[in-house]
């Protein structure tokens, strides 16, 4: 590579550290850097730099904040009787954006994975109970992604909340909304048929 | 917004700089360089700032260089009688990668694009009929895109050549090696049937 720029090349390569991006997104990035948007650039050293230094997780629920309880979790509008259980941060912005919602998050980061070393212990399941035990919490929704992993997920939480004797609920499964039937796999009508509703 | 950190908000925004990068990609990567690696985030935050600070253009040749003259145009054992001209940095990368050519490059840094105000001037035309001026240059090849601008680009470079009186040549176009014919698009194939040469 003495064609390039070494320090160009090192940018590339730090680039990679981008989720989804490989050797040739990487480098047009890097071109689009340094020759289109110089200050597009500095803007994301400047933020990124900042995040880095300030962005810890919310001491309640885990999620990105930086402040200790992120402003769910220091909204005392919220409902805090209801307890929302979701696998990242991106699955509140998901459920905040129906309006539907009014209670409080948990965070998994994550979800379980023994063959990755990702035990009860890495989704945080101890601060849960915790949690649980020490806050006045009347029902648990699990909206762990409906993935085979997520579903494992969610009951063995439901085993803990069973033991804890909290009411626990999950996110209906079925046909999406506009889809079409012949469409629909059967794994999830085979879900719509079991779930279900007189009307 | 307000489920989310404004600062991880602000980056990513600031993520949104990234070609190829919309909201949902930002917001993964936010997530990701925040909560799995911020090892890297910090490295590319370092590498970042100090390509701002240091990457400029080289002087000769206009590709993005940490040193004032790049490292091709300061190697004395490439051919200095020989110019490719291309459209961006990482062609000079795709050409470097066949070893066949040991000449200079030049780097136009886009292409000739009259109604986004892409002149003569943006890409560099006045350099480049100064250096052949001063220099021994004995063949120039047109290495720009085989698009309605690069085409555009290289008929425009070549009628100042050859009113310098310089020999110019264009990259050869035809069926890519290992293409099927039958899957040849037809301007390809047409450009294969005129250029074809004896065996």
């Amino acid at each position: 590579m003495t064609a390039l720029s070494p320090l160009v090349g090192r940018l590339m390569q730090a680039l990679r550290c981008l989720p989804g991006v490989g050797p040739r997104s990487a480098q047009r990035m890097a071109f689009h850097l340094l020759e289109k948007d110089r200050k597009g650039a500095q803007l994301l050293v400047d933020v990124l730099s900042e995040a880095l230094e300030k962005v810890q997780r919310c001491t309640q629920c885990r999620t990105l904040s930086e402040t200790p309880a992120c402003p769910i979790c220091s909204n005392s509008r919220r409902d805090r009787s209801l307890l929302c259980i979701v696998e990242t941060p991106a699955d509140i912005q998901a459920i905040e954006q129906t309006a539907d919602y009014n209670g409080l998050y948990f965070v998994l980061m994550g979800r379980l994975s023994p063959l990755d070393g990702i035990g009860p212990r890495e989704i945080g399941l101890d601060a849960l109970t915790h949690r649980l035990r020490t806050e006045s919490v009347r029902e648990v929704i699990l909206a762990t992604n409906p993935t085979l992993e997520g579903e494992a997920t969610a009951h063995y939480i439901s085993e803990l909340m069973h033991q804890a004797g909290i009411r626990v609920t999950r996110l209906a499964h079925g046909i999406p909304m506009g889809g079409e039937l012949e469409f629909v796999d059967s794994s999830t009508l085979s879900h719509a048929l079991n779930g279900r509703r007189e009307m």
